[in-house]
């Protein structure tokens, strides 16, 4: 008697086999069949990996404003539909037009060096001609304030690094506060354009991009990233009392805003089509690189998540929905207008989920929603595990969803491993040898388990 | 009576100071005092790393033939006499003299990108108003010969990945035939133009330059590396059956050879000043970054190592003189050249060292020479075991030595942590930055260890 054929004929001899109550089985009874079917599926195919490659080398960069944008989203639609998922639309969204235009920063004195800079995105330009300033290099915020005196007519340059001791998006935000209020800190005490060291874990004198705001309290003036290298070049040469002078150019200027559109496409509910499952990620970029890691390859594994329930037949009792968010860049742009568009049916949306850390191997997700629900979504987790993907970590994040998740609808963030996150995002390296097909494929699995699991579950997941 | 005063005593008690041979003290006897006397003091020191910094930063990079490598020189000449070092002079040497000029390299079809491109060392310009052409992407020599019908009229792209799986220099030697000959294999099938997937354990569309060459039998051709992003993109859309067509233009051109120098300084021996313990780095770099760690590194380690013997006043029975060679990037030509200059007194070379794997954590050396002189080189090895430098592997390599390696001078090159070395070489990622001042510290303290124990032996080391 082997132990397979006690385990048969067990249950027969205490009785017949062990009843679950009919209306109630576990959610690892009734789907692990079906998740074990959509991970083989997802990892037995590379297309999300080649999507994600073609869309990047074919549109390249797609800045929210840009007919590249356009024309990528243009595509996206064709092939949703030619993949024969439902209800396939653009819904119109007016979003921010900024334009980088020719670019330079300079250093004048103590020698001539062509320095590695990025206007930051919403920057207003300088006159034409440029300007031509000494510099002042400061370690913070505070330093910038026991500067202040010194600080009038120079180029304030923010040399703060990315503390590499935090998680990746901890240092993020540690630093960011640089790249989107360095403007206005800097014009506060005089200073006629900052720069910033560019937020990154890995340099190779490449500089990164990136949101900015000024205040209407004080004058606006230009702001640029260095690459790490050259913000120390800078602070070296001021240690050594060489008094660095920089030539700043730029002319980068923001139009009126331009239409863009929210992508949707769905597999439509068999039982409850009103109710709604969202997953996405956002199609814009940055105007550098390609954006194949942010995100194209969150809104591709997104669509593929989708077009996989369609391809297994797997159709749940609740619609899935995919949304690729414009102009996310600028702010969550399409993120709010599709709340806004969805008012009315935003009840009916029973949880939202984004990818935007890089589709990285996938270790679970991040929740944000009751406890009942989080019970539930770590059940769901479970059917992950022969991935690795089985984490469930508080605060889903994510710009796009926010506005849904704020109105409590639960709110799922994809987990990846984003450790080299930060050596390529809003860089010229944002291109798709980042990615690993293999890792692609975890996370289209991941995304496909959880939305067609909620999707389908008999009770609604709670709020 | 504690164990010193023991340590004193004990000899007396049993007949006196206990005698060791006059004649044959162990290197460890005679040498563990100043040997940690000189580990110490640069250890202490944080100068070496100030000077790579300051040289790197004052005058860029420095390519054979430019203003910037003279300038360089004379400055280093001036700091050399006011640190009191002996016979500080530059050797002449008349240089090659190669200029980049401008240069792109821009897909055209089946969209528009300016691709991340540098031209290789010693490359001829295209026509004015460039070349357009379509392009074959091949994965080898052997791939090119499989599709050479088809490269006729075309830009060859050798797309070759530098082999993670090797160490470092083991990959580069795998991989440079195709930036130094790639022209040449190209043009023997008819191309238009070769490009290269830059020579890089780590890529953030960072393209990196170095030496190539032609062969008299084949057509010239413009040769240029790409970044490996931008390879990958090209093979990318030739396997989706896109047929890429670049526009590449460079008026790179070669000038007539310009005048140079070996810089050259000594600490003076006490007993045979004729006979030299010769260690150095080269002071040319390519023409982008700043040539920090190749090899402003090398040079200002060495001269830093004898400027240590001159200041704690170790003296040596025999000559340490620190040479930076010119033009090494050019193919060895100031190692050549002070071979040359130095024929007459080369047989009283005891010892060549040189520096140029970048200054990162030292090992130890990796020595070329008789089985007898490779025994007393373990002992001097065992002297920088506190600092985790006390290997001796085979095969001193070195461009700048091998001249003298050959005729014999036993031959060492430092030996290094140079697992990142290729991310950096050659590109504008070649920054100070990129060092650690504590590992540059070590490699001062190696470099001194080993040239004045080697001058000061009783004995000549062996060759």
């Amino acid at each position: 008697v082997t132990p397979l054929t006690w385990a048969v004929l067990l249950p027969a001899l205490l009785g017949g086999p062990v009843k679950v109550k009919a209306d109630s089985p576990s959610i690892a009874t009734r789907y692990q069949e079906d998740a074990h079917r959509l991970i083989a599926a997802a990892l037995s195919d590379s297309s999300a990996y080649s999507r994600i490659a073609e869309l990047s080398d074919r549109f390249g960069s797609r800045i929210s404003g840009s007919p590249a944008l356009e024309a990528a989203i243009d595509w996206i639609l064709a092939k949703m539909k030619a993949d024969g998922l439902a209800n396939v639309h653009g819904e119109p969204v007016s979003v921010p037009h900024w334009v980088r235009g020719e670019e330079s920063a300079e250093l004048v004195t103590p020698r001539h060096v062509r320095l590695h800079m990025l206007g930051l995105g919403g920057s207003i330009g300088t006159p034409s001609g440029g300007i031509t300033a000494p510099v002042l290099v400061v370690s913070s915020f505070a330093d910038l304030q026991r500067h202040a005196a010194e600080a009038k007519g120079k180029i304030v340059v923010f040399d703060v690094a990315y503390p590499d001791t935090l998680t990746p998006f901890g240092a993020y935000g540690a630093v960011v506060p640089y790249r989107v209020t360095g403007a206005i800190a800097a014009a506060r005490v005089g200073a006629v354009a900052s720069l910033i060291r560019s937020i990154a874990s890995l340099s190779l004198e490449s500089p990164h991009t990136g949101v900015m705001i000024y205040d209407s309290t004080v004058q606006r003036i230009p702001h640029a990233a260095l690459s790490v290298e050259d913000a120390e070049l800078l602070h070296r040469m001021q240690e050594r009392g060489e008094h660095p002078t920089l030539h700043l150019a730029m002319s980068a200027s923001k139009l009126p805003d331009a239409p863009s559109r929210n992508v949707v496409a769905e597999v439509v509910g068999r039982e409850h089509p009103e109710e709604v499952v969202v997953l996405g990620g956002h199609i814009d970029s940055w105007d550098v690189g390609e954006g194949a890691m942010d995100d194209a390859g969150g809104a591709v594994a997104s669509w593929e998540a989708v077009r996989l329930l369609q391809r297994l037949g797997l159709h749940p009792r609740r619609t899935v929905r995919v949304v690729l968010w414009t102009s996310e860049e600028f702010g969550g742009v399409g993120g709010r207008a599709y709340r806004e568009a969805h008012r009315a049916d935003e009840p009916r949306h029973v949880a939202a989920m984004e990818s935007d850390n890089g589709v990285f191997s996938p270790r679970g997700v991040r929740f944000t929603g009751s406890d009942s629900a989080r019970a539930i979504v770590r059940q769901i987790g479970a059917l992950l595990k022969e991935i690795g993907a089985d984490g469930v970590t508080p605060n889903a994040g994510e710009t796009d969803i926010a506005p849904l998740v704020a109105d409590s609808v639960p709110g799922f963030g994809l987990d990846v491993d984003a450790s080299k996150y930060f050596r390529y995002h809003h860089s010229e390296a944002d291109t798709p040898d980042k990615l690993d097909p293999a890792e692609v494929a975890r996370c289209v699995a991941t995304l496909a388990v959880y939305a067609y699991v909620i999707a389908d579950l008999p009770e609604r997941l709670p709020r």
